[in-house]
């Protein structure tokens, strides 16, 4: 609240409760009062999304002014998330599921344009995503979350400062030899922080929007896209966009995601991963993007803070933001105009 | 859906979901889904607001702008009640809970100027309330519930179309002689649907907007004022306003209603209770006051939709509504301008 969300006394905060996250509900509500902000409380049921979206025609109407009115006048929001079921809405059509995030691009513009936070609570359904008891979980939860964040600010500010130089940055490792332009850009230091642009906690990475992409990655992490498992997944670009994928599993939901729109089969994003209090895959992208010594990548649209004033219009648009992950720690290296400032897990400043 | 909130394409509706009622959520989302409606869905969780309440120091924002621009621009607002415990709030004192009640007389009249039902989800905190097993209470709901709307509507249109001809109501029983004026008022045919101006499901009551009350009342019907108990009120009325009062346990909460502004010593409601699926009183004042054979009557705040066109001005005005039942099947009358029309429980059209 204080280093993240930083709520002040008036200030019309939306929070949004999962299934599971009830008793972070009732903290951050408290937390609220004491500071003297308005609360308004939604309920983030993914069981209550699939319901309404399996029983629509799929034709929804553009961004309701009712929805959008809450946000646009909305100071915060807080994404208290943590369900019962992961898969909950797996079975959702994924043509409704874009229909549905397509008609509503004002009401999530809306939302973003506010000091936004997304966190989850330790819930029994996320230890089984990640094959970890719940008591373990909620360790692994509480050491990602409460870091030394200021500390990590700085250490994080090296990569940013020298990564805004930048032209060109390379990743090279197993079956992976990608170039993206990241000249025009400005990246973020993501230290859980909307003083800092950044809308995690956890966080823990510096990213920036690339463009002009070329040759081949490979993600060796595990994921999950819309409730459907993905493995391995291969991505090849020519002059920026993709031009063939395959995956060892879930291929299916990359298709999907590649067909969404045009702005889909671009990169919207780079993302070095530097919170080493996450220590290990929990096939959550909250958690997974920010483990220390990766790299993710997401397809689609773009994030406008990446994007000097005047110039957020150039930032890649699309109606999904997919994230894939690659391992950075061993027989890899990434390079910022052909230098190499990270090698093996370790950057340039570490020894 | 069909009867009570009257739902069509592209109307933005607000759901409510308090912490028991997720199943009844999901089941209206996907009615929702189905005919094309928008949703926005709240957490109504008593625990969330308590901690909010308590957390908070008292000097609450006026009508935040956010929340009002989201009921003020809803179609329709649904409330699905029941929650994990029926006292999760019982420790906010009345003083916090009535200064957030008053600042936010504007979200109030936004909300309840579309067409809202509320309504509950059988909790086992509910039946436990009612002093009821689980399976017994959801029996008691539904019996309450899926009622012959259309039947109920025409036997309580004949007590609607008599009581609006009378200047005169009188309430006759043990320790109660309770005269009210009612002429210039319009009384509502509550049979649970928002085209009649009725908001609960279930209801089957048909209530109007007293004034000028003289006399005394008992009311034999135990209740839960702001999570206490309260049983046998006695309130002695001089020139329209509450003179004197008493209860047999839970007097402070009676003390505290009155109290609270001027509009909480004057009646805001007398309801005439005809739903006889409702075969039980349960403590819980959305079942309780349609109980057939009963009389309910709310000190504070009268409904608009009492007032004639144009004079909705004079309706009564206060931060609360607070509802008392007396039990009217035996050794009692209901006399419209000196005519009996109901005694011992049987209305003047039934044998």
């Amino acid at each position: 609240m204080e280093w993240s969300a930083r709520i002040e006394r008036g200030d019309d905060v939306v929070v949004s409760v999962a299934e599971g996250a009830h008793d972070l509900g009732v903290a951050v509500a408290e937390a609220l009062g004491e500071r003297g902000a308005n609360v308004v409380t939604l309920y983030g049921s993914d069981e209550v999304s699939r319901a309404y979206l399996n029983a629509h025609d799929g034709d929804f109407d553009e961004s309701p002014e009712y929805e959008r009115a809450l946000f646009e006048n909305a100071d915060s929001v807080l994404r208290l998330g943590g369900g019962r079921n992961t898969a909950a809405d797996a079975d959702v059509p994924s043509e409704r599921r874009q229909a549905y995030s397509k008609a509503r691009e004002d009401v999530r513009e809306a939302r973003m344009a506010t000091d936004w936070v997304s966190t989850v609570h330790p819930t029994r359904s996320l230890a089984q995503q990640a094959g970890m008891s719940y008591e373990e979980y909620e360790d692994f939860v509480y050491d990602a979350v409460l870091r030394d964040w200021s500390e990590l600010a700085e250490r994080m500010a090296k990569v940013k400062d020298r990564l805004d130089e930048t032209d060109e940055v390379r990743l090279v490792k197993e079956d992976t030899d990608l170039t993206m332009r990241v000249d025009g850009r400005v990246s973020v230091n993501s230290c859980a922080s909307v003083a800092y642009d950044s809308h995690n906690l956890p966080s823990g990475e510096v990213f920036t929007a690339p463009y002009a992409t070329e040759g081949e990655v490979f993600f060796d992490v595990p994921m999950t896209i819309n409730g459907r498992r993905v493995r391995d997944v291969r991505l090849t670009f020519e002059g920026g966009e993709v031009v063939d994928w395959s995956a060892a599993q879930g291929e299916a939901a990359i298709t999907e995601t590649v067909e969404t729109d045009d702005g889909a089969k671009r990169l919207g994003e780079l993302g070095i991963g530097m919170n080493r209090g996450i220590d290990r895959f929990t096939d959550s992208i909250l958690f997974d993007e920010k483990m220390g010594d990766t790299v993710h990548l997401a397809l689609g649209r773009a994030y406008t803070s990446n994007f000097p004033e005047g110039s957020e219009g150039e930032a890649n648009d699309s109606a999904v933001h997919v994230d894939m992950i690659t391992d950075m720690s061993e027989d890899s290296r990434m390079l910022f105009d052909g230098d190499v400032v990270q090698e093996d897990g370790k950057f340039w400043f570490e020894e």
